[in-house]
């Protein structure tokens, strides 16, 4: 009981601490997961210590990150996709080999192995799908050719991410760089994923009718955690991380026709849930890690090229819309966010990160994060007044 | 990792479980929760031993109780109470005191000291509002004189039970009956409740109105679920129960125009936390503990002390209806559930409960809240065909 309600102080200032902090950063126009990252920094062991990572919260963590990427696989929908076509595809692809390549190479560079410098490397790979579609719906051009084109490649890019991740984690683990390995571990990924999204796709189908007799408004959003959780557990029985089956169970569940209602239904749940993974993050940051040139100059360089590649990979992909339109899909493509955190979160628990790396690579995500946004509105802003506009 | 990715399969498991218990218990017409509680008693160490009580399960029982009475406290209103006026405080006074006294003698008669008989008959106190307003919901009679009646009285009802449950936790911590210890401690209650309500209720109306202008439908939310999370903190400095404080804060937040789509937002966080706590709840129950005909007896007089008890106390509330509706007023207050639940939690893991008295409290809540709701809706069913249906 007394622990209990140490604890339960603990759960009150991270959730508190959580809003102050995204309240802060929507007043300077940043999106709220920097506001919580910040926070969490702050509250942490590096500057108050007011809390400390213990197992509950970790676990709290976890189930927080675990929803998050559930509800990202939700917001996935394979006719987005299609609808864009070609475009999308090359720019989710580009946008993934140009910076996994630079990156890797820049790791080494560093001193890691291989294996290490591609798992470094899958943090310079993903959109955050998140942050760029608020700044294009804030902005009110969800529907014009560029925010398609985006979030269809931020579909692809967070498939093939997901693979990444679930690929170099498994090489890390296993230590080596043996094509065979490769191979196995893709085949592995690439069939868990396969077939649970084929699998998934056809079981949900049918209960999504058989869930519309039950009733129940809740009834679809309890069979798809139900769905969600046991996936994430499952997918870690394939040496994948718990958010790739979240992610799946995601994707499965946005195929069926409740999938508005179970948006909007995962709002609370991730309004109270993701604080805690977000905080836990910063709260993990020392920053006295990154209080020497060696770290401010690797922090520069890492968000430099993170930035460049994304912008290439985009604009390259995206190149048949002309230039202009290029840019704001390359532009639209820097965020990184989640999926660079829980990558650099995960390599810190595996032992992969050092703790200057880690610092490095969450600061170089906020600030891909920081940067793109205004850039994205400012070209958005422009070309609703050129004559391009009418798309 | 590896201890997260454990504890993972037991959140799945735990909610999965409490997923098929709930509707297990659907279909032989019983509330969500008696069938949750069932689950957790089979897949914990009691029966298969799929799951064990720890920390981290804990701490997710305890924000989903926090949440719960959160909620019970958001249907909360004073309005409902004022509408119903004399007839709805009656039964909720009356029917806090018959069970109330009639409980600690009977607990008193079994060896525990006054202090301790007191904690007990805390458990025969509290209408489960949630129970009983669903039968009332499914029945479609809502807005009958008796369904408020019903409903005002648990809204007393519950603020009584909790005032009680403080006083009695507070008695149970100093030890001894005195009456300055009981003046004070109630006073602590009583002043704690009504300071944090007057003062919350006006800070919640200025704050209501200032949520509107950030035109995030998230922010309301966010903003309660601080003040629950605080509040349900700051009352276990007080001596209380963090319940306690949750139950204020959703009385208060009651209070807002945003109450409605509040409620509409609690359920998700609900349908995903408070199955932890029901099925810890089962859990922890001792089979073994209920295998004699000494613990049997025990349950047998409780349930049917309970039942009259509160029977009694209802029907005299509300005879001025006359003595159908007072009967239907009666049964509608017997279910029991969760506040008795949460009373013999608290009491289990303060060492005030031994095992055997804990699984007989837990086993006459279950059995009230199965009893009435056939007998309630036997009544209501008569009801609309007689004369008298025309309220």
């Amino acid at each position: 009981m007394e622990h209990t309600t140490a604890i339960l102080l603990e759960v009150f200032i991270i959730f508190a601490a959580a809003q102050a902090g995204g309240w802060l950063a929507r007043l300077v126009r940043l999106p709220d997961v920097v506001g919580q990252i910040v926070a969490g920094c702050v509250i942490g062991p590096s500057v108050l210590g007011w809390i400390a990572p213990s197992e509950p919260l970790e676990v709290l963590s976890e189930i927080g990150v675990v929803l998050l990427l559930f509800a990202v696989g939700l917001e996935t929908r394979i006719e987005d996709v299609k609808r864009v076509g070609g475009s999308a595809f090359a720019v989710g692809v580009i946008g993934v080999i140009i910076p996994f390549v630079v990156g890797a190479f820049w790791a080494h560079s560093l001193g890691p192995d291989w294996p290490r410098s591609l798992f470094v490397a899958a943090a310079f790979v993903a959109t955050s799908a998140g942050i760029t579609a608020s700044v294009l719906k804030q902005m009110g051009v969800l529907r014009a050719t560029e925010s398609r084109v985006i979030l269809g490649a931020a579909v692809i890019d967070d498939i093939l991410a997901m693979l990444l991740l679930g690929v170099v984690v498994a090489i890390q683990a296993g230590g080596s760089l043996r094509v065979g390995t490769l191979a196995v571990v893709a085949a592995e990924a690439i069939g868990f994923v396969v077939v649970v999204g084929w699998l998934g796709t056809w079981m949900m189908r049918r209960s999504s009718k058989w869930l519309d007799r039950a009733n129940n408004p809740m009834a679809p959003l309890l069979a798809v955690l139900v769905l969600c959780l046991g996936l994430a557990w499952v997918s870690t029985r394939f040496g994948l991380a718990a958010i790739i089956g979240a992610f799946l169970a995601g994707m499965i569940a946005s195929e069926t026709h409740q999938r508005v209602q179970l948006e909007e239904q995962m709002q609370p749940l991730l309004v109270l849930l993701t604080p805690f993974f977000f905080v836990l993050t910063g709260a993990k940051i020392e920053l006295a890690k990154l209080a020497s040139s060696e770290a401010l100059w690797m922090l520069l360089v890492a968000t430099v090229l993170a930035l460049l590649t994304k912008l290439a990979g985009g604009w390259l992909g995206a190149i048949k819309l002309g230039p202009r339109s290029a840019l704001i899909v390359g532009i639209g493509m820097v965020p990184r966010g989640e999926v660079g955190i829980v990558v650099a979160a995960l390599g810190l628990s595996a032992g992969v990160f050092g703790d200057q790396l880690y610092a490095v690579i969450i600061a170089m995500s906020l600030l891909t994060s920081v940067i793109a946004p205004p850039f994205l509105s400012l070209l958005l802003k422009n070309r609703d007044q050129g004559p391009e506009a009418k798309v």
